[in-house]
């Protein structure tokens, strides 16, 4: 996609560095029959509610405001204040899914050699935004955060998934999200905290935003409803520090005018749900128990050639095998033996040769697949190395 | 917003770019009582059919394909074969609603100081949109095109509405149609037709599309549901010649994914629903009698200080003073009598004084609304002049 054929009319600089997403290329060969796929973060189909429409007020399908419905907004912002993170409803903007907040956030602040500062690995559709607008990627290490190059590499804002990183797995701990807002605080780079998971908690840990400590920088706070409730919907949240709620807005307008308001009016009805905590609760105990065997699992088929540490929630392992192999080039192999899963190299923000880590999603495959797959994936890699 | 308090982040250049949109800023205040409105172009809300979900499938819930839904593709392609465009549904992608469209394609030419060729005057949010990424905007006049300035300047497209324009109303006719297709091939100039109205005829009159026209230039023809059906479902989709969908829908993919599924399947049921000819035809209708009785109206009040063209379809009249004076400095003395317009400046491509012309929807007033409104309208007028 680099060199343009001639056909093709002029296009912008930035498309040039419009990829054809990993993770898009490799959905289109899950569904084969037989495939067992640990490579896609879906949520499990089995929890989606019935949705009905029986009672939506007709001017539900009017144009609405680009910030979203007052009540919905009311909603979120009452819920992140339980949360910790003090907000008003004025300071929430609904969005077309989380993806929708990234493109948003990339076009108010990237230029092209704009810095950017990313965790390394991390949420590969944020690099490719990222890059697409010309981003400068410079990774930070969010566990152990470095104010000086901070304050010397001056990045336009620090992207950062506390909670049950994708595709990490990692949950940054009380003391470790302080450090981080202290010294995101102190260099003042603005923070654009992505937080989809948080809801799929299978052990206690700190979930409080990280936004929620910040005193003197900007910051910008992601939620969604696809992991909790369904992807289909395309509904997520952007809460943001007063003063950049207008710019925000504006795009929004400028990118869809607003969210889909039949979604907006579905989303509040199930949040307002009693049944819905029960929802999620059989939600988390049956990715709970995907996790556990898919564990068992690697430790059978992988506790000789790789490492791992166990995610406390979200949807992902994250393996780092002890040869550091491309993993991209294993892939067509897996995919051949008929077991998908995400190579490691498109979640780092430098290019390497070879990373020698993978992500395998475990709340897709029964334990009899992922045990099944596994196997499979496992003999590819000793091959391999 | 052209400069930035010392309080916020440094924002992308774009950013400097990013003013309130005046649509924005009206429809603020057009739900005061009292207020009679002319400023939007929203439909009228009695045309909303009823929806219902109880026979979609749940995996609509789940995360879908970037082009959107396979049938829904394959409906519109058939439709547009009938209009007269050759297309396959792999020619397809869905939108989330027209304005999503737009950006997309701003994404894949523009650069900074990119030319583009639009008309005078055009769609006010595809300007904002052109400009936010930096567009050079060069007025052509699609009744009379230019070929040789078309070589010479070299757009890196051309932005028209053929049918039912925004804001003049003008439907382009055939031999019109004809000529500017042959132009802007001649010229190899890509073509983004913008077809919302379509549906919205009133008179007979020719409403080929475009982009059928062409043989050699690529093209992108975009359609909406927000006219016909409702902009709360926020729908459309964009046909383009086939060296362009893949780079549309990467671009679609990192703008939000897919669009709604929940919309997607709503608006199948809709397209496919035998009652739907007759729902557009009694929307047409009652437009088309609002359409003839605004225009008495303004024979009555404005037959003296104004002159427009009758539109044969679409939302809006689009006056020429005979004084031309700044329709912006009367829109708050208009707002303080409680009717609303839209100023015609922000339509223009490029910075004028004063243009003395202005937009004026007529299909969400009463007729008895739009007789109050216009004579408390042209007493403003008269008194500006």
């Amino acid at each position: 996609m680099t060199a343009q054929p001639s056909a093709l009319p002029a296009f912008s600089t930035r498309t040039r560095d419009l990829h054809a997403s990993p993770i898009r290329e490799i959905l289109a060969v899950v569904d084969r029959p037989g495939m067992i796929s640990f490579a896609g973060g879906l949520p499990s189909g089995d929890s989606f509610p019935r949705l009905s429409l029986d009672t939506m007020p007709q001017n539900a399908l009017q144009y609405g405001p680009s910030e979203g419905e007052r009540p919905l907004r009311e909603w979120i912002a009452a819920d992140l204040r339980t949360r910790g993170l003090d907000c008003t409803a004025d300071q929430v903007l609904i969005v077309s899914g989380s993806q929708q907040g990234i493109d948003l956030v990339a076009k108010l602040f990237i230029d092209p050699q704009t810095p950017v500062a990313v965790e390394s690995p991390t949420y590969l559709a944020a690099l490719q935004v990222f890059r697409f607008f010309g981003a400068r990627l410079l990774a930070y290490d969010a566990e152990a955060p470095d104010t000086a190059s901070f304050v010397r590499e001056k990045p336009a804002f620090a992207y950062v998934i506390p909670t049950f990183q994708n595709p990490s797995g990692r949950c940054l701990d009380a003391a470790q999200r302080a450090a981080l807002a202290a010294s995101l605080d102190e260099a003042r780079i603005p923070v654009f905290e992505d937080d989809p998971y948080r809801d799929l908690a299978y052990d206690p840990c700190e979930r409080t935003p990280l936004c929620a400590r910040l005193r003197r920088t900007p910051w910008i706070y992601q939620g969604s409803f696809s992991k909790s409730l369904a992807p289909g919907l395309r509904l997520g949240y952007l809460v943001a520090s007063p003063e950049l709620l207008p710019f925000l807005t504006r795009l929004k307008q400028a990118a869809d005018l607003h969210s889909n308001r039949v979604s907006q009016w579905v989303v509040l009805q199930q949040l307002n749900d009693p049944a819905r905590h029960a929802r999620i609760d059989t939600l988390v105990a049956s990715y709970r128990a995907r996790r556990d065997a898919f564990e068992q699992a690697l430790r059978r088929h992988f506790g000789d050639i790789a490492t791992w540490r166990t995610p406390p929630g979200g949807l992902f392992f994250w393996l780092t095998l002890k040869e550091r192999i491309d993993t991209r080039a294993l892939l067509p192999k897996a995919i051949a033996a008929n077991v998908a899963f995400m190579p490691g190299e498109p979640f780092l923000p430098y290019e390497v040769e070879a990373c020698g880590q993978l992500r395998l999603n475990f709340s897709h495959a029964t334990a009899e697949q992922a045990d099944v797959g596994l196997e499979r994936l496992a003999a590819l890699v000793r091959s391999a190395s």
